[in-house]
C-alpha cells in the first residue's frame, strides 16, 4: 500500500484556561475537526510537500536534502529538543527554496523537514514521498492546528519508515496505534511543536495523539482513561487577540486584588475537577443530570473568565445568542475574542442547532457542529473518508 | 413649633448580599430616597395617621387608645421585643378600626400604634397629634422602606414627647440628633421593624438612623466612620421575586458544589472589604482611580451573583444598557429581579445619565437618579424641603 492517510484531532480547553498558568487544573479535550495527512511513497528520489490550507507546494530532490542530515545524528531527537542551530539551518534552507514566505508557512515547512530528517537519520535512508496535509481546523485560533499537523507528520513518517507499525488491517476503515507507538508519536510530535512554538506545554500534541480528554496541571499531563464524546458547536468570533497580553492582564488582576481573584482561580480549579468527575461518570452511564451539571459548570466558568478579565463583547454575544436557544457557551482558550464552545445534548434537535448556527453566522462568526472527546491520531482507509476529505486528498 | 418634619433614608446593599447569609461581610449604604414624616401636635384628643403611599387615613380618640396602654408598661420596649400578645392585641384593634385592610397596611398601622403607645406609656400621657408619612421609596423592593418609616416614627415620637431633644435650631434648615439620641431612635426603630418583619437583621434601621454606610457580618453591625456620597442610578426592574426562594437556591448551590461555590463567597467577602477600604480612602481624597476600582468591584460582584444563581435576564438587561453608556451596574439585595444600582461619577455628564435613564425606562424599568452614603435620620425646617415634598406634606 503506497498511499496512507493519517488524521489527528484539534483541541479545545474545556475548563481551566488561564487558571492553569497559576498552577490550577485544566481539562483539554480532543476536537473532532481533524487534520488529514496523505503520504504516497515514490521511487523517483523526490520529496513533495503540499499544504493547501496555506497555499504551499514544494518539492526537493532527496540529494538536496542529504547534506542537511549531518545536523541530525540518529537518536538525537529522542534525547534532545531541536537546537537553535538545527532550526536555523533548516530556516536558511527553506528560505533559499521558498523566497520571502511568511513565518508560519516557513515554520510548517521547517517542522516537516525536522521530522523528515530525524526519521531519515534513524532509518539510514532519505525516503521519496508525496506529503499532502489538509486541515478542517482554522489556524491561529488556539485549536491546536500545529500540533495536529505535527502528530500527523510523526505518525506517518515513523510508520512509513517502519519505526512503528502500520496498524490498518485488510478491510478495516480506521485503526489506531498501540500505546507504546502512540507514546513515540507524541514525543516526536512534541519536537515538531517545539520547532514551531519554541516552548509549548505539550498539551496540544498529547491531545492530538491520545484524543479524548486530558488533565493538565503544573506541567503534568494525564490522559483520562475513558471519556464520553460530546456534541458541541464551535464558534470562531474571528476577533483577534494576543494570548500574551491576556495572560499578563490576568496576572495583573491577581496582583491587584489577590483576596478577590485567588478564590476565583480556586473555584475554576474546582470546576475542572468536578467536570472530570462528571465526564468519568458519563463514560459509563450518561444522563440528563450529567448534562445539567456540565451546562452549569460552563455558565459558572464563563462568568469567572469575565471576572479575571478575558471576556469580550463578541463572546458575550455568543453566550446570549446560544442562551436564546436554550444552549450554554463559554470561551475556550485565551479569550478576548477567539473561540467559544457551546454544549449540545445528544437529543438537541437539528432545528435548534441550525437556528443557533444561523444566528451566530449572522453575527459574522464562523460556526462548526462537531464533537469533543474525539479519537486521537488514526490511520484511515482512503475510501472510508468523507467525500470532502477525499476530494481534497485527490487534489480535486 | 407644633409642626415637625423628620426624614430617614432608604438602604441598598452595595456588596455582600446573599454572602452575608453565609457569614461573609456585607456593606449596606443609605439611599437618598427618603421617607418624610410630618408631625403636628393637636390639643383636641385626636390622633390622626395619614399614609398617602398606601392610601391609609385613620383617626382615633386618645380615649379609644387608652385601654391598650395596659399592654405597654413603661420601659418594656427598652428591654424586650414586641411580644406576640402585644402585636395580636394591636392587630385586633386595627382590624376593628380598619376592616379588611391588607396585611402590609395593617402592619404599618400596628407599628405606629406600638411605638405611639410605648412613648405614651413612658411619658404618662397620650399625645394628640397628626402624623403624615410619605416616602420617595417604592415599598417591597428591598430598599428599607419599612425601616425608614420606623426610624421616622421613633425620631418624631421620642422627640415629640421630650424623651430626646428637638435638634433644629432657629434659622437652621436641617439638623441631626446627638449620638446617644440616635442610638435610642435606632433601638426603638428596631422594635418597629420587629413588629413589621418578625425577625429583622437590624441593618435597615441602623442605616436609616446613621446614614452613610455600615458593615454587617454575623449579626454584628458596624457603622463606618466616614464615607463619601456617591451618585447612582437606582433601577427597579419591577420583576417580582421571593427572597426566601433565592436564599434557599444559593444554599442549595453551595451544598451541591461546595468546592466551586465557597471560594465565590470568599471572593465576595473580599470585594466587600476592598470596597470598604476604598470608601474610607475616598472620604479623604476621592480620585478617578477610586472610581475605577469601585466600577471593577461592581462588575466582578455582578458576575459572582450570577454564579450563585440570583441573576435574572432583567438585571442582565440593566447591566447591558448601562454598559452601553460606559456605566457599571449590579443587582442589589435579593436579586432574581428587583433592583439594581449603577454607579455614576461626579463628572458623569447629565446627557449620559438622561440617555441611560431613557433606555432603562424603555425596558419598562423605573429609574431614579439619587445618592448613596446619604445622611441618616434628620429634622427639617418645612420651608427648606423641596417643592414636591412640601406639596405632599401640605396635603396638596
Amino acid at each position: 500500500m503506497r498511499r496512507r492517510v493519517v488524521s489527528a484531532p484539534g483541541k479545545v480547553i474545556l475548563h481551566g484556561e488561564h487558571a492553569v498558568v497559576h498552577g490550577k487544573v485544566a481539562l483539554a479535550v480532543a476536537l473532532n475537526l481533524r487534520t488529514f495527512l496523505q503520504m504516497t511513497l515514490r521511487n523517483d528520489g523526490k520529496v513533495l510537500l503540499h499544504l493547501p490550507n496555506i497555499g504551499t507546494r514544494l518539492h526537493w530532490e532527496t540529494s538536496e536534502l542529504e547534506p542537511l542530515l549531518a545536523a541530525f545524528p540518529a537518536g538525537l531527537i529522542d534525547s534532545q529538543p531541536p537546537s537553535p542551530e538545527q532550526v536555523e539551518k533548516l530556516k536558511e534552507f527553506v528560505g533559499a527554496a521558498e523566497g520571502a514566505a511568511a513565518a508560519t508557512h516557513s515554520l510548517a515547512i521547517v517542522a516537516f523537514l525536522y521530522l523528515y530528517l530525524s526519521v531519515a537519520s534513524k532509518c539510514g535512508v532519505l525516503p521519496s514521498m508525496d506529503i499532502l496535509v489538509w486541515s478542517e481546523l482554522p489556524t491561529g485560533a488556539g485549536l491546536g492546528s500545529s500540533a495536529a499537523y505535527s502528530v500527523c507528520l510523526a505518525g506517518a513518517l515513523l510508520s512509513g519508515c517502519g519505526i512503528i507499525s502500520y496498524p490498518l488491517g485488510e478491510g478495516q476503515s480506521v485503526a489506531r496505534w498501540a500505546e507504546d507507538e502512540l507514546d513515540l508519536i507524541n514525543r516526536w510530535a512534541f519536537r515538531g511543536e517545539q520547532v514551531i512554538h519554541g516552548n509549548p506545554s505539550g498539551v496540544d500534541n498529547a491531545v492530538g495523539t491520545w484524543g479524548g480528554a486530558l488533565r493538565y496541571q503544573s506541567g503534568k499531563i494525564l490522559p483520562l482513561k475513558r471519556v464520553p464524546t460530546l456534541r458541541i458547536l464551535l464558534t470562531n468570533t474571528k476577533v483577534p487577540r494576543s494570548t500574551k497580553v491576556l495572560v499578563a492582564g490576568v496576572k495583573d488582576k491577581v496582583l491587584k486584588f489577590p483576596a478577590i481573584m485567588e478564590p476565583v482561580l480556586a473555584s475554576i480549579d474546582a470546576i475542572s475537577q468536578e467536570c472530570e468527575d462528571v465526564l468519568k461518570a458519563m463514560a459509563d452511564h450518561p444522563s440528563q443530570e450529567h448534562y445539567l451539571v456540565l451546562e452549569e459548570l460552563i455558565d459558572i466558568n464563563q462568568h469567572h473568565l469575565d471576572v479575571i478579565g478575558v471576556g469580550h463583547s463578541s463572546l458575550d454575544r455568543v453566550c446570549q445568542v446560544t442562551a436564546s436557544h436554550g444552549l450554554h457557551s463559554k470561551l475556550t482558550g485565551a479569550g478576548g475574542g477567539g473561540c467559544a464552545i457551546t454544549l449540545l445534548r445528544p437529543d438537541t434537535p437539528p432545528t435548534i442547532v441550525a437556528a443557533a448556527t444561523q444566528d451566530l453566522d449572522a453575527c459574522g462568526f464562523e460556526c462548526w457542529e462537531t464533537d469533543i472527546g474525539a479519537p486521537g491520531v488514526c490511520v484511515h482507509s482512503p475510501p472510508s473518508l468523507k467525500a470532502e476529505v477525499q476530494a481534497v486528498l485527490s487534489g480535486v
